[in-house]
């Protein structure tokens, strides 16, 4: 953060007690999101790559405890020794964390204790926040809650992967029916491209979005919607999957390996098609936009049609003549997909950049010209992982309505289905 | 069981309210058992060898739903269509049973719904118990019962196996202290050998201790108590876990793969040694009876001493001279590892054959000659695994006291060494 | 071996000559039946319980150099300082030995090195032959040869294993064609049981087959003959691979996994059964005894007919009332599977027992009672491998004839099949 | 090809005869790169990434066979029903390829037989080259050498990981003695950046390599040589695999899990360095560029002297200043790790662009704007690889010369160490 963070609380101008209030907010959506949860529900870890909700909810304080109160706040008595490696993630400069696996095979500390856990935290956070805090730490206190709210989507996102497995096909929240919306045609719209600043402006950001930066684009055509579930599912019904050459060789052998047939969470019974969303098992719904889908699915569907995914700069330029703020607010709570109806109705111009699903992009995660790491074991927030993944943008049903920015970058392995992820199609021109 | 243990209900002579009794009184066992947990506890699946708690509360509730009330009683009603899957450990003759591994992926049913089903099932079998039963139902009945005490066995290891991943060392149930017993020499007593009858005298057994018959046995001479931790440290501290000549070749693989060092829930702190019992991290006790100890261990522990183990014949031809029933009762609440004290110390007789840890022996698990399984998918129950396994004999601090029995046959791979296990030496003479 | 076959040499009355001859035709006689080998041949390693021939060829000759010339003979010069640990199998006593999935990663030593080498030690060898040789010199020697012989049975089924993978299906050794044999229906012959002695009487063999002891038997019938590929194709067609009631839970485990159907070497072309054998594709000979099953097919194939696999006692006792050298001499060059012809059929009488497969017993691979291992690294031969495989017993095709022996103790595991195993049925009473 | 590259034969005006010469020459090259092997040194696989050097032999063969024989000439007789899927590498066009882990189990056809596939398909092919061939069939022959060549860096680099198992060290071709080379201290030559083109120009290049397109550069430097031992040793002796700061995440995960403590090739003895080369086990040269690297370890050197790799076109645009034709010529048989004396001597400009080791840059490895693979099963040639590699530029001593192209691009995985790959090292300004 530093330098090139310096004036995030300047920027948005916070002082000791808006910024308590902030984190209070930010805090309490997390509990919030677990209100339907059984105790259950906390400590499944279905698969590597997820997390147990309760470890989600301990490690985002332990975040808190860890760079702000054992860093910052002299004499601050640490909640509990085991905790510092329990809650750990991936801080090498920490210690060596708990294996990742293994972290479904802890009963203890039960939920109880975390919620505990986190009203230790609090109480202590907000007491040093109503008091005069140095810059380093409201720096830290931003990153943290911006932290908390990626574990929130995360949250959604593990707790989808894990109902999913059990055959009793668990609800999160019920959602009302709604009317299928109209669709169109996709229409391309054209960009001349040339020189192009990108990366973040001002205001908070991550480190991975920094510096901002020149870069040169070649002209380009962009979708102005998403790719729907209607329109994926002819590919499923073209052979797609039985496809080689649509698919790049890595997509291919997991085609072949784990036998994909059709989007993850996608089943047939009866010969109609049904999705598994967080209100229970759905009917397909045609008309909303396709999830869940790795990138080599999106490589392989753009492949199909002769199109081919936008690169990272090209979807931020867009983006950049659009609102993110002024897109449609999304409660999860209602649909993990998204759904408008009425008045939201698709326009003809660029839509659906934001609050619906994160949209895989062809460039590889790196780092941008000049790029630095934040200093000490924050450094390992993000750069550590700019090797093999590919950066989405945009956001998802699941993600908080703040973290919607044209410059944020999210990354995942191509091969990852579990998050909302979908498809925005581009072309050379 | 059929003809085999056509005269359990005979022999036993229950009529219904007895049966009806002691049914009630297995079940509240299990719930008994699971008085100390907390809802987390339930959940966890630490291994795939092992299962979640909620999951054997459940498995055995199922046995009686699907092999009594679903198959003899006319118009019942089953409690959840999924059940029968989820809950099915491995009959294929009931269909595909939902994955092993996977069994710790389920939050749902929840704990309480598992109470809830229990509840179900227990009302609709005293209810049928009370009526006039016809002889196969009590059979199954029996049988049933004696698998609910199988797995209460194995909530117990899970359990621990469970707790023993979680570096905050959960305590099941505190004991108190006790002073050590003196221990003296192992004294071996010599058995002249000769035809000797082994197998099940009548009421009730399992299929797999049947028919009786004879077996000629070559003279022996058989330990008068179980290896203590003591013995076996010695072992430790003399470079068994390193010396390749001691170990079978499979066990030797296993010592170099997983790197044992030491016996499976064993510590050293700052030089002290620790053991893992459900009372929580303990000092080590080097008058108990050693305990998780994996065949190989014991191979390789009697070698170093040019022992060896018994066969289960001999051990049986021992053991018919002693009383099962009068061992000594010890109460799993108090304590996981068999802790004697006063008149209960150890004579020069043969003791401890029961009630401390099942004790490995060299024969390997298969059919008695004229073996027959039970008729239908019942058949399944022991038969099976008629391969690459190791008859223990005994029974363990864990094992209802009802189920020691001189002609009891427990069995499990050689590598194995979450269960409660230990070694009995014997000698050629 | 030493007190135990200490008449080895003794009892065959062997002088130094004669030893020395017998040398000679071991050793040539693995040379010979390499000789229709292209050098590539000599190379590959098909799966890691396999090894390349050169290695077998070199294996054998470093057991003489380790085991006799460097151990017994002061002042011999060793062939190569590598070769020590580039050839050594599986005993540790000798050092780590090369990573045996990896044999088939070397090049070096070619195979024109690799007979360079055993010109070398053959010449040391017949050298020290023709002087004086101690006892212990000479029961090493004897046991070298044995050793050599036990891998040239290894030699023809690790190159089989190899060729079948081969989309070329390469030929070892033409065969001329055979009109079929005349095969009657089983017949089981009866035996009252009793006491009996089992174990080796006198002469060479190894330690596993020692101290000659006595067994109980109970009443059993035998069958008279080999199950044929005829039969066994009739268990394919009835489902038997789809029929998880017949199987064993490992064994069905297996045949899910690895997706079996039918025998490792059977396919199925337009609607006709072939077998790959060294002679290359051949039709399926319906009356020639099926080879290449696991135990678990075997014992698949029992329970499906109501019959079960003999004890290696049974077999024993059986085998012991004919005459192993009267066995029909089945030269390896002309077929693998065993094809009798006019005067050599099969009467009513037990016949088959040596000279066509090996076969599987229920009986696990265990010490008998008194049971030593030889001292020393040569301890290793045997005993360590006493867990978790099934004893084997006559012999096959690829058999030394002079390996006919009714004490002879085989042993692999359960789901094997790249060795001639087959199956002999019994009968309970 | 076809547009891209339809200037191919126009351009270096290949007549039929030329063309048939030039076939000649390169077919000539790789029997000549294998001219020291032994039969056996042709069939091992080491690992399943690397191939048996008598399947790289057939395979490029199979290539020329499939796409202009097969493809282009009526009445071609094809070589051997089975080749076409035992030789195929990759392309599902084909047809399913044989596994790639089991090339190496495959001793037939045999090295003689190989070398019979060569002789038949080259008169065939060299007679068509000799009549009018049309252009079409002219560019897949350029196409077919430049994939021979390719595999000819292959058949020594697989060969070498396959030496480097061996506990003899095997020697490919040994070389003199040279004296160690003075190296100075690396010097960065700056680059003001802005708008470059990159691509190819034209003559005969790859698919990935077109269109020919502007990028925009920012200021950059550029280190004037490559990194040495020497100064890959500091990084060694100074904890550098052991500091998990300085790695990517996936990268320290594999220093972890393979326990990486020094370049792949290296390795220590009784305090001194060595490293096992072509010419056998050699003492390290520390003033030879360092090679066998990955790309993680790459990113781990530069991380740790606070430098970065260069990006691919910040490599192409300095490499297009400078001639890649006038680079040194290694002749690979006699070094495998470049070594220039006398008037080679280091300057302080741009050098060892070419010849020595591919570069590692921090670009993935992805299509250029409007990039187009070539049609049919040829478009399986390059683009179906693009993701989750890395591109590597420059050429190294195992690579042809005239695949020396300041717009090759050469590509592997991050981890990937056995090919000659090494460090160039750039600065943001």
């Amino acid at each position: 953060m530093s330098a090139q963070s310096a004036d995030v609380s300047g920027q948005v101008e916070l002082d000791g007690e808006a910024l308590a209030q902030r984190y209070t907010a930010v805090r309490n959506q997390s509990e919030y999101l677990c209100a339907p949860l059984e105790v259950e529900d906390y400590c499944v870890q279905s698969m590597d790559d997820a997390s147990p909700i309760k470890w989600h909810l301990a490690h985002v304080t332990w975040f808190f405890e860890t760079f702000i109160l054992k860093a910052l706040v002299p004499g601050y008595e640490p909640y509990h020794p085991e905790f510092e490696r329990l809650f750990n993630s991936y801080y090498n400069g920490v210690g060596r964390p708990f294996p990742r696996p293994n972290r479904g095979d802890l009963s203890r500390p039960t939920v109880k204790e975390v919620y505990a856990y986190r009203a230790y935290i609090d109480q202590a956070m907000t007491s040093i926040l109503l008091e005069e805090a140095p810059e380093e730490l409201v720096d830290r206190v931003v990153l943290g809650l911006n932290h908390e709210q990626q574990h929130q989507e995360l949250i959604l996102t593990d707790l989808k992967h894990h109902f999913a497995q059990n055959p009793l096909y668990p609800i999160y929240r019920p959602v009302a029916d709604k009317a299928p919306r109209q669709v169109g045609v996709i229409d391309y719209q054209t960009f001349a491209g040339g020189m192009a600043e990108v990366g973040a402006r001002g205001g908070f950001s991550f480190d991975n979005e920094l510096p901002r930066h020149d870069v040169f684009l070649h002209p380009f055509a962009f979708a102005n919607r998403l790719v729907t579930n209607g329109e994926f599912l002819e590919f499923v019904l073209d052979g797609g999957y039985q496809s080689s050459h649509l698919w790049l060789s890595e997509g291919w052998s997991i085609v072949e390996l784990e036998n994909w047939q059709h989007p993850k969470y996608w089943l047939q019974r009866d010969g109609a098609w049904f999705e598994f969303c967080l209100s229970g098992l759905q009917p397909l719904d045609l008309t909303a936009p396709a999830t869940h889908l790795s990138a080599h699915e999106a490589f392989a569907y753009a492949a199909w049609l002769g199109a081919r995914l936008p690169t990272e700069f090209e979807w931020e330029y867009v983006a950049a003549q659009h609102d993110a703020q002024s897109a449609p607010s999304h409660c999860f709570v209602e649909s993990d997909t998204y759904h408008p109806q009425g008045d939201d109705a698709l326009e003809n111009d660029i839509s659906e950049l934001f609050g619906q699903v994160w949209q895989w992009t062809s460039s590889s995660y790196g780092p941008y010209p000049g790029y630095r790491t934040l200093p000490g074991t924050l450094g390992e927030y993000n750069g550590k992982f700019m090797s093999s993944q590919l950066v989405l943008r945009g956001g998802s049903v699941a993600t908080p309505r703040d973290h919607f920015r044209v410059s944020y970058r999210n990354f995942f392995y191509p091969p990852d289905r579990w998050q909302f992820t979908g498809i925005r199609l581009a072309k050379d021109i």
